[in-house]
């Protein structure tokens, strides 16, 4: 990278943007979309030890950044085979989640192990299904990791409920 | 923008990205994420007729890009406000589709009109609040805003509901 952008408005727009300096590409950056599963196996949900920054070493759940061309489901499945070789099937939208800090919007998934032989994939350390007091609550990577168990927890006995979003004044930023 | 990026897969990745000839830069491209709402003022639903390419002149719900640093339901707010002059508030998440085609997510909240106040914004020659039978069902905008509209239709009643995703084998691919 020439490290040749600059910020300015392009014409018609109304908002600053990454413009390169030699040829006049605008480099869009958008939120990303971010997809995951707490994946059931009757009272135990399936956690993912990373391997890749940031957050090596800590526990999450399986998921990723969504691709091109891909549905949200989708993606959501192929993280969890990628993360765990897990095959998962949904059961409802859990979450949305905003981290505006860093403009992403995580979509976390309810979801079923479709078996049990889990194992760790390519990013992930080590792979668990953890019961509820087995989950390593001081060692998860992230905020909405804590999240979506918790929003889990609460709609677990539920046949129907509606998605969950951040918790009261949480915005996920880990700076602060 | 010089024309001179060409798809190949960068190290350490495993598929291909869009990089500059000249100097190395990945141009990552993503999904992107539509925030959109099916704002209602007791029995009638605010729609608005695009000024817009594409789809100029035909009838949609507010939506439109997420913007960086941005949550999911502001985006939506904001984008009400743009396109209709409307203030809503948030009922509940209604659906989440995906439109893998062109990699959009798209998130549709359920709202209400804070009031009846609304006109049309710059992006917008005409906004209404239509009945059931006043929507123009064959000039609308787009796939998504049938399935909205008629998802929200479906849940009307009810206190609590899941989400939903796209209707059973539809892809929003409007090139087919």
């Amino acid at each position: 990278m020439s490290g040749s952008f600059e910020k300015k408005i392009p014409p018609g727009e109304d908002r600053e943007r990454l413009v390169c300096k030699d040829c006049g590409f605008v480099a869009y950056e958008n939120p990303k979309v971010v997809v995951g599963a707490v994946a059931t196996a009757g009272d135990r949900i399936l956690i993912c030890k990373r391997a890749l920054e940031p957050r090596t070493g800590y526990w999450t759940l399986p998921a990723g950044f969504l691709e091109l061309n891909e549905s949200a489901w989708d993606g959501a499945a192929r993280e969890a085979w990628e993360e765990a070789r897990a095959r998962i099937e949904p059961v409802q939208l859990l979450a949305t989640y905003s981290i505006p800090r860093i403009s992403q919007v995580q979509l976390f998934y309810l979801a079923r192990l479709v078996d049990e032989a889990v194992s760790a994939g390519p990013e992930s350390l080590e792979v668990k299904l953890a019961t509820w007091d087995e989950i390593p609550w001081n060692d998860l990577a992230f905020p909405s990791v804590r999240w979506a168990l918790h929003h889990y927890r609460a709609v677990k006995e539920k046949a129907v409920f509606a998605p969950f979003s951040n918790p009261p004044g949480e915005t996920g930023d880990m700076t602060r």
